[in-house]
Order: C-alpha cells, then sequence, then structure tokens
C-alpha cells in the first residue's frame, strides 16, 4: 500500500487517538514514527530491524571520503542514541552489512542549489538498503533512518519500511546574525548539526551589520580591528564552517548588508560612508542613518576587492549583499550624492540604491557569483539571475516570479519574532500571492530561510530560539504542501526537540541552568511552573514596551530570554480544556485541569520565598500572581461546570475583567493559559468574553 | 574575628539549623557561602561588592600572557555566570577596577609540585584585592571569586570577605583510565575545567592498559596502530591538552603501566612480551598474563626510545610506570626467564619486578624524570626520589614515608567503587597509620588522586562517575584535616554540582537524556522516580553478580550506567527520617516523609506502562516492584506511629523479612531507601531487624 504523507500522518493520528501508541499490534514494534521533516511516501511493513552491536554499514560500488565521513557520523550518531561503545557497528564490506548505501556518483565539490537530494530507503527484518543518486540524498537518507531508530521490547530497532523521499524546495535555509550578538563557531556548528538532523540545506550567515563586522579580511583589516569589538571569525574559521557544512549537505551563503546596516564598516574606513563621520560600533537596535557612498568611484573599488575578496573565501554560487532598509538620510545630507543624483536623473533615494545595486550586481557577477537580495534590490534592471529573499511575504515573491526573478520566502519564517511553531507551519511560499503563478513562475521559487536576528540572543539562549521551531519550517520546506496538520507537528516536535540534545543542542540543558541564576537557588520548582506557562511578547512588542531601551550591552539573564517562545505546557492544558468542554466530556482531562490549576493557584505562595532573594524575580510578581488568580478563577468555573450550576453573571463579569487585565504583558512576558480559563468561565456562565479593546 | 575553616562551617550549619539562609540579617547579603574546597581561613565582613556590568579587573605590576589568560577566563565564567553579554566585564587599568589582581612573580614553565599556591582575597563593598605570590595563587583565589558570586535582591554580588587560603597537600589528583574505554579530548578539556573549579592540580592520565594504548609514538607506531582500535591522541592533541591544563594549573602526569596491564603493546611489538603471542586488544577487564620480558635487553633498549620519546612530549617533572599487578604467569612459563632469574640469584617474580623497575627508574632518571609507580614498584634498592601511589592504604603509605619515599594517596579515593562522597570524604592521606608518622615523614605525603577506572564508563556517563564526588575528595585534600562536618560537605557538594554545569560538565544534564532512552520516551517521570532511589552496587560487585561477563563492548546503556553512585534522594529522606524520629517529632518532616512513601507506593503502577515498551527496563521490574512494597511497610509503620499504636511482632518479622529481600542488589542497583524503613518499622514495632546473614 503506498501512501501519500498526509494521509499517513492522519493514520498515525487516529492510532494515537484510539489510544493506542503502536504502529501495528504486534507489540514488539516501535513506537510512533518520529519522522520530521515527514517523507514523501512511507510503505510500512511487518517487523523490525533490530540494531544491536553487530550493525554494520556497507557502502556498494565507488565511495569517496564525503561519503565516509558521513556513513562514519551516522554511525556515532547511531551509537550515541544507543549507548553503544565506538567499537561497535562498523563500516563493513557490502556482503556482511546490515545497512547497504549506494549511490550512483559523488555530490559537487561546491554543494549546488537543487542538486539531487532524493532518497529510498527499504527496511526489512533482514536488513536495510538505502539508494541515491547523491551523496547528499545518502545523508538525507541516513538521518531519516536515524529518526526510525526506536527503544523497543526486543532491543533497539527500527520499523520495517519503505520510504521514497525528495525535497519540495532546492533552498531550505537558516539564517543567523551574527552581528548584533557575536555567535562562537562551537555554537554555530552544533546549529548546523540540528539543521542537518531535519535536512535543512542552506546555513545564511548573517556577517556584517550596524553593530559588528564579523568576519576576517585580509585586505581591509580594520573592518575587524575597529568594526567588531574583537569578536569575528579568522578566515581559517571560516573555511572551518564551510567544510563542516559542506560535509552535513550545506551550503554557506555570506552576506554582507550593503549599502545600509553598515555602521561597523565605516568605524575603520569612513571613507566608504555619505556621512562625515567619525563612526562608532552601533549599540542600538533599529535602522539608522549610515549608509555607502553610492556616488564616488572609491565606494565600487573598495567593494570590488573586498568582494573578490571574500568570493574566494565563500565557494557558495550565491552571494548575499542585504540592500534593505536604507532611510536615505545620510544621502539627502549629502551635497555631493545630491548632484550626483541629479546628474544621473535619478529621481528617488530608490532609485539611487537602484544604482548603486546595478554596480554591485556586475562586481558580485564579475567574480563569479549570483547575487541575493532582500526584497529592496528587486529592480527590473537586474538581470535575471539574481535572487530574491522576501520578507515582505509571497505576493511580492510572485511579483518577482511574474518578472522572471527567483525568491526565497522569510515572510512569516522570522523565529526572533516568538511566534508558536504553528504559526511558522502555517506560512507556505506558495500560499497567498503564490498559489496562482503558472507552473513555470512557480518553479522560480526555491523556498525558504527561518531567520534567527539577534538582537536578543546571546550563545547560551539562541538555540532555544531556534530549536525545536526551525524543525517546523524544515518540515514546510521539505514535505509535501498537504502535511498540514498541527497536532501530528507538535507530536512529532516535542521528539525532535528531545532528539536533538542528543547533538549538543542547548535549547532544552540551558533552560535549567537559566532558571537556577534567576532564583538564585537550586530549588527552581515554583519558577519552573511559573516560566513553563509564559511567552515572551510577540513581535517587536518587547522593543515598543520596553521601559529601558536595550542595546547590545544589556544582559540577556531576565525570565524573557529563559521563557520558551512556545510553551507546551499551556499548549497541552489548551487541548485537556477543549476535551473536558467537547461532546463527549473527558473526566481524565477534567481532573489533569484541575491537578494543574490548583498548582498554578498555589505557585505564587511558593514564589514568594524566592522574590526577596533575587532582583532577577522581582520583576515577574504582577504576572505571577496573576497566574495564581486566574487559576482561582478557573478552579471557580470548574466548580459551577461540576455541579451543573450556572454561574452568575456579575461573577463571570468580573472574571473577565480579571482575565482582561492578566492578558496584558507584564516583564514582557505573556501569561498564556488566559485564554483557556476564559472558554472555561464562559462555559460556566454561558456568557461571552467581552472583545479585547484596541 | 579570624575564625579557622571548620568553626565557620559550623557556624553556618547553625544558621541553617535556625532556619535562616542567610549569612547576617541584611536582606542585601548573599546566601550561604557555597565555598568548596573550604578555604583556610575566612572573614566575614559587612555589606557586599555588586556585580554589574562595568565589573572590570586590574593586573598591579607585571604580568604574562598565562595570567592574563586567566584573568579572561575568569571574566568569561563570571560573564556566564551571571549572563552578562562579551562587552561586559572587561580588563582595565589598576586605578578603575573593581578586582586587583596582584602577584609576585609568574609560575614556572613547567608546573612544579610543590609551587605557591597560596592566594588572599579581600572584598568590601568598594572592590576586591587578590594578592598572590605567583600566578597559580591567582587562578585558585579567581575560582573561589566566582564561587562567592550570588543572586542577589541586590544584583549579582559577593559578600564583603577576608580569605587567606593555601592547600594543605601539594598534590591533588584526578587520574583518568582512558585505555579500558577511550575517552576523546573534548570529554577530558571539560574534565579538567571541573578540577579547576575545586583546585585539583594534578591530571594523571592512564594512558596505556591491556585494553588500549593511547598515545602516539612516531618511533614505535604500531603501538597505537595495532593496540587502540584507531582510539588514540596524536602527539599535536597531546600537546594541546598540556597546554590547556597548564593554563588552569594542573600539571599532567602520564602513566604507561609496565610490566603488567601491557597487553596492548605486544599486539604491534610481541617482542616485547615474555610469553610467544600473537596478543590482541583484550577486551575484558582483570588481571591477565602478559608482560615485558625483563629478562632481555632489547625490552630496556625499546623502553629507553620510548621513554625518551614521551619523556619529550610530557614536560612534567614526574613519570609514571604504574608497575602495578604483575600475576607472573608468563616469566614462569619461559625457560629464558627462568634462567636469567637464577643466573641473578633472584628469588621471586617480586624480585625480578623489582629488577625490572630499578633498570627502568635509570631510563626515567637519564630521561630528565621522577619515577611514580603503584605500592608494588616500592622495594629499598630504589632511589628516595621516586614516589609511590598507594592503592593499598595508609599503612602503606606510613611504611614508604619512613623509609624515606614520598607517596601520595588513592586508596579509598576509587571512583569507581561507586560508593557516596561521604566515605571517600572521611578518608584521610594523614589517617590510619600515617598519624602517627613523625612531622618530617609527613612531609613525605604529598597528597593524594582520586582515580576514574573505567572499565563501566563512557563519554556520556563519565562526568557523572567523577562530580560531583571529585569535589569532595578535593576539599580532602585542599582543606584543613578537621574540616570533617558531612552534611556541610553534602550542602555545598549539591550547589558545586549545579554550578558545574556551566562550565559544559554533563553529570546532570546527560542524566534525561539516558534515562529518555532507556524509557523509549520523552515521558520518564516513573522512571526517574525509581533511578533516583537506587544506586549501582559497590566495590567489584557489578563483576561478581554479573550473569553475563562484561567487556569493553558492552554497552553502557543500563539502568545502573545512569543510576547516581549517591542518591541525593534517598540520603534526603534518611535525614527526614532521622528528624520525624527524633526527640522533637518534626511535623513537616513526617509529612514530607509521608508524600514521598506514596509517590514510591504508586511508582511501579506508573513504571508499568514502559515496561513493555523497552528492553532495557525490563531487568528493573522486580527492584521496582520492591521499592513499592518497601513504600507501603514504611507508610503503614508510619500509620502505627500516628496512632500511637505499637506494630504488632508477626506484622514486624514479615516486613523485616520483605525488607531483607528488597537489599538484595537486583539488576546490579541496590534499593537506597531500605534502611529508612527500617528504621520506621523499627520504631513502630519496638523490634530490632535481624542482623543480615553474611
Amino acid at each position: 500500500m503506498e501512501i501519500p504523507g498526509e494521509y499517513f500522518v492522519r493514520v498515525i493520528l487516529v492510532i494515537l487517538m484510539l489510544g493506542s501508541v503502536l504502529m501495528s499490534s504486534s507489540a514488539a514494534e516501535p513506537q510512533q514514527l518520529n519522522l520530521m521533516p515527514m517523507p514523501v511516501s512511507v510503505q510500512m511493513q511487518t517487523g523490525q530491524l533490530v540494531i544491536d552491536p553487530s550493525f554494520s554499514v556497507g557502502i556498494s560500488g565507488q565511495s569517496d571520503a564525503q561519503l565516509q565521513r558521513a556513513v562514519e557520523r551516522f554511525l556515532n550518531d547511531l551509537r550515541r542514541q544507543t549507548g553503544m561503545p565506538p567499537l561497535d557497528m562498523k563500516v563493513t564490506s557490502p556482503v556482511q552489512a546490515k545497512l547497504m548505501v549506494h549511490r550512483e556518483h559523488e555530490s559537487k565539490a561546491v554543494q549546488e542549489v537543487g542538486e539531487d537530494e532524493s532518497y529510498s530507503l527499504e527496511i526489512s527484518t533482514a536488513g536495510a538498503k538505502l539508494d541515491a543518486v547523491t551523496t547528499l540524498g545518502i545523508m538525507r537518507g541516513l538521518e531519516t533512518f536515524l529518526q526510525l531508530v526506536q527503544t523497543t521490547s526486543d532491543g533497539f530497532a527500527a520499523p520495517a519500511i519503505t520510504i521514497h523521499d525528495k525535497p519540495r524546495f532546492p533552498w531550505r535555509g537558516l539564517m543567523i546574525d551574527v552581528s548584533r550578538h557575536f555567535i562562537p563557531l562551537d555554537t554555530l556548528k552544533r546549529n548546523l548539526d540540528g539543521m542537518a538532523a531535519v535536512k535543512l540545506n542552506v546555513f545564511h550567515w548573517h556577517l556584517s551589520d550596524n553593530q559588528g563586522f564579523r568576519v576576517e579580511s585580509k585586505k581591509f583589516p580594520k573592518l575587524t580591528e575597529m568594526g567588531s569589538d574583537g569578536l569575528f571569525y579568522t578566515q581559517d574559521e571560516v573555511r572551518d564552517l564551510i567544510a563542516y557544512a559542506h560535509d552535513r549537505g550545506i551550503r554557506i551563503v555570506p552576506e554582507f548588508d550593503m549599502p545600509g546596516h553598515s555602521t561597523a564598516w565605516f568605524v575603520g574606513y569612513p571613507e566608504l560612508a555619505s556621512g562625515p563621520g567619525p563612526y562608532q560600533i552601533e549599540r542600538k537596535w533599529g535602522v539608522f542613518d549610515p549608509a555607502m557612498n553610492p556616488a564616488e568611484e572609491r565606494t565600487y573599488k573598495f567593494l570590488d576587492s573586498f568582494i573578490g575578496e571574500m568570493a574566494n573565501l565563500f565557494p557558495d554560487q550565491y552571494f548575499h549583499i542585504g540592500g534593505d532598509e536604507v532611510n536615505g538620510k545620510e544621502w539627502d545630507a549629502n551635497p555631493n550624492i545630491q548632484m550626483f543624483v541629479h546628474a544621473h536623473g535619478l529621481k528617488t533615494n530608490q532609485d539611487l540604491q537602484a544604482y548603486f545595486n546595478t554596480r554591485v550586481q556586475k562586481i558580485v557577477s564579475k567574480h563569479g557569483k549570483i547575487m541575493v537580495g532582500w526584497d529592496e534590490i528587486l529592480r527590473p534592471d537586474l538581470p535575471k539571475n539574481i535572487v530574491v529573499q522576501s520578507w515582505r511575504g509571497q505576493d511580492s515573491l510572485a511579483a518577482a516570479a511574474r518578472q522572471g526573478y527567483r525568491g526565497i520566502l522569510s515572510y512569516g519564517y522570522y523565529l526572533d519574532l516568538m511566534w508558536p511553531a504553528s504559526r511558522h507551519y502555517a506560512v507556505d511560499p506558495m500560499g497567498d500571492g503564490a498559489a496562482n503563478l503558472t507552473p513555470e513562475e512557480k518553479q522560480r521559487i526555491l523556498g525558504g530561510e527561518a531567520c534567527m536576528w539577534s538582537e536578543y540572543v546571546s550563545p547560551e539562549n539562541l538555540d532555544s530560539r531556534i530549536w525545536p521551531r526551525a524543525a517546523a519550517v524544515a518540515e514546510r520546506l521539505w514535505s509535501s504542501q498537504d502535511v498540514t496538520d498541527v497536532s501530528s507537528m507538535y507530536e512529532r516536535l516535542e521528539n525532535v526537540s528531545r532528539w536533538l540534545d542528543w547533538l549538543g543542542l542547548t535549547h532544552n540543558s540551558s533552560y535549567g541552568t537559566m532558571l537556577r541564576r534567576i532564583a538564585g537557588s537550586n530549588d527552581i520548582s515554583s519558577l519552573q511552573t511559573f516560566t513553563d506557562v509564559v511567552e515572551p511578547v510577540k513581535d517587536y512588542t518587547r522593543e515598543e514596551i520596553a521601559t529601558v531601551e536595550a542595546t547590545s550591552l544589556s544582559p540577556l539573564n531576565r525570565v524573557i530570554d529563559a521563557a520558551r517562545p512556545g510553551s507546551d505546557t499551556a499548549r497541552h492544558f489548551a487541548d485537556l480544556v477543549d476535551a473536558l468542554m467537547g461532546d463527549q466530556a473527558d473526566s481524565n482531562a477534567k481532573q489533569e485541569v484541575r491537578t494543574l490549576l490548583i498548582r498554578w493557584r498555589d505557585n505564587q505562595a511558593n514564589l514568594q520565598a524566592l522574590e526577596t532573594q533575587s532582583f532577577l524575580l522581582r520583576e515577574i510578581v504582577p504576572l505571577s500572581r496573576d497566574l495564581s488568580a486566574v487559576a482561582a478563577t478557573g478552579l471557580q468555573a470548574l466548580d459551577y461546570l461540576d455541579r451543573g450550576e450556572r454561574a452568575p453573571d456579575a461573577w463571570a463579569t468580573q472574571q473577565f475583567a480579571l482575565l482582561a487585565e492578566a492578558q496584558k504583558p507584564k516583564a514582557q512576558l505573556l501569561l498564556m493559559i488566559v485564554p483557556s480559563v476564559q472558554k472555561l468561565v464562559e462555559a460556566s456562565s454561558g456568557q461571552k468574553a467581552p472583545s479585547p479593546q484596541k
């Protein structure tokens, strides 16, 4: 039986709802499949392949060093996953192998967009076969295999299964901004491991911005000497990371943002700028005035030399020049630039930027690269081979595609906005305006990129801002468009999240250490109970409601910096509340809801003991009181429901006011259980809560 | 008021018992001091020094690269501890510094035994001063400063305090055996960070044994080519680790065990052995027959060349030749060796080994090193400058000291025996036979070493076998002999343990990942409830009661491999039981005991759901049933006590039998709450449990 991915997901869900955790009736079968991203086609077979110390991998046909390293890495991951010693699980001759790996030819020395990543994986009780056209396909298939291995009653095992898989989009990226906060190499490496685990294939390295220039230039050493606070990557380190990424089937696309977002360049090279200078490394966030001078030939001479150097350092075919958010103020204020504008018959600053982009594009092209830039670069005078990265949305992307330009979507994938995974998951590069494109135009939409802007991230909490949510974006970009079941996504996301722990990602492990620092104590139970049900405010609200302006000097040690972008606890609570109010009132759910509400109601009393002890706790006291009050409201509503008694209108009105107050951000945090408790109050009173006032 | 360490500890305890967690009456003061090891002298002052982003360190007088790196590392640790960005907290001019660092002269290029490690740290509300004779002293003082920084109501702060400190012993070591299981470099590095944090100063690197030869020799490449399974350190890696250790004030003493424990050498160089060969890397544990041939000159020629190479690679003055556990069988069986024995008038194999040691000592000495070896090497014909490492105990050490030999104690510090921290803590190098030495003889006892033999450790669980217990040994070797309060030690040990999380040690973080693997599920609550109250069997019982012989190929993924050597939960439970039975019956304690017993009684029901799902869980079912039964017994005893009713004799007899059964190891695990529940049964029945039958 050949079944498409989405159908398969539904099958899993039905089985789960029936209360079984098994894919088949045999008790020896592993649990549900934790695959993420979901493959294109999955065909279950009977039985399972036991993975024991004798497990071995054979490579049939021709091999090369990259393939061998991929297999070795796979074996290391498998050893770590199973706790087998390094002496077990070997690369062996094809005849004896439990897993036969075969690929038709090696991958390109420099990984290309659209290079074949497809694979077929066939697992039977006797052994497994992994076939692919390229080494890239083998890497993807090996990750799938790892996700299939589970602890079962018979040992570690992978279920008998046939999978045919390939990505929906060729460009599946993660951007990390290392300018606003510097991110050390080892932190990037573990994030590349995470990317490979969920089949992302582009690391977009945002290397320069107003707040720092992060890569060594031998031609222009003052870029880092004066523009980085000493926090930058040497060229050797860059080469090291590129090799690391290449081994994992990940391209590295460097971005040097220009002509705006470039203050850090001007600290060492003020002659590049449009203003008089001098310039200093920017410590604040936002759009600033400094911009390169597009009217001076020396700017292009500099860029020619610089881009030439970087084009050599970064082997990828694509080169990102940013090109976003120029406010034009320095251009307006510079008489020479204004003369230049008139002399060239340009009308607006946009025209001037287009002129700049055209010049830069020629330089990028001269050095053998294809230019990538944000929406703003798009002007019809640029050649059709450039790529537009859209923060504006699918309509903007579609418009570009209609003009013949290729594009990638980042609108909807900004991880720094603290959206829940479900919201990112719902955004499709082919949605909205892109849905009506012709098949030929659709080909021009290459994929998307999750973006991690780093105003509020440090090496300590970066992972928890990226993971596990980036895995939901990875599935969107790899799996069929109709794989959209949110419950299934979350179910598998929680598994992926725990699975990423093995790779050394710290999104889970740093939570406790951060909370212990905040509490000033090893006993964090009440603080964690609180933090588990709050989320950082969304979008750009953190800035908008800040009482003290945040800068790159602000410590990121507050509860908001530890709190997770998506509260699993609040989400589970919402599911339980829905279950208890459903047609078949679920008495287990009701009991669990009550237990949770009691814990939350009593939590403030416990948290109080810590308050006097830690300055970092003080700001959450009002919200912690809200949590207790809201939980008490929920318990009262539950009592009314239990007694089958309609709650009085006056009571309901009072509770709605309390809930509306509790829904307001405090300490830049949101209390995520409020909507569910509101449902309980509505159900118990028959009243509807008033719509929130804007 | 100048107070010695032990008195100070008592003061803390009294304050703690009074229910206060503060060192003074001001609410702005930080919590209790988490110092470990306890300094020689601590004088509390009033107030505290707030640590904010403006915190800076100045170096007065002459500096050097090692000192600057130490200060930079300190600032990094402080940033990590407080969540400050890397732009904060600087090295600055002495005038502006919040912490002034001054040392008289640099440390030796090659760190020496007995080099001055003393320091004085004075912290006031205005600033802090750290003075030392050498850079080593500065390193120790900086670690003390880091331990003093706490989250307080006024921000991060260190209390105003005056500390004068120096180590009791000059040799405070940790040995890690990397032969039986190979331990990668990054794992060793994080353990060196842990050592530095608790002021240990010798890393004894057990580099060769029957199961593997782990360091590259350029002169004898087959040592690793054939004797390491490809798992070894290159010479560059060795140099890297030595530099890493040196920067942290840690000497590295290499050990190449000979003439026994040397099978791995013979795989590539069988001509070194006393038997006919061929040899294979040993996969099992124990004492084996192969030994070097002491009767052949080629053996000494080889060792001269090899030791010469290694003496160059390892700069430390000391060179460990092992010398333990030769069973003599290969010597007895080799007619040439027997001829040699007779020709040289030797009487026993011990004499032959002494001959070998004398020869080797001359080689070691020729290459500029001082020989170290285990007890067995000690024979009066060896020069007095050698050092004996004693696994036999203080009597053996004292005997050596009387003969003029220096020694270090490892008896009582074998971490692989799974003793609780308190048991290691009670062992003093000057205890037992050493107590009666003359002052001059006592000088010869240089200190001690915690030993981590690696039969049952992998990179995954190594940290949890070393930490936090090694910190208790570190305190024994650094602090005054009268610092012996076990409650205080445990209190501070739990803080140190959490504090080591910041350094990247995985003793806490790997617990959850290992349990999730065992459960085959993210929901490990019931498995953790179980594992929290069990400990691995002690001493060599794991081997003695194994049903399948363990080898280096055995996966280390069982509950015993995750379970902690010392159960904090069971220890706390024992304290609670003592409290509830004390003169002033503590009703809070009684309630807590009841809550815990109920959770344990009901746990098996929850664990059952996982049992069918994971082969790794099956073996713990009988012990999990014991836990439920024992907890039920405890609850019944509590009920009798509550009712003031004497439990019937027949009931007590029955419970004692049940407890005796539950005390027997199952799945090589011990249920640690049994003795406390037995106390409850005894108290409720007035009966004494029968003594266990041998």
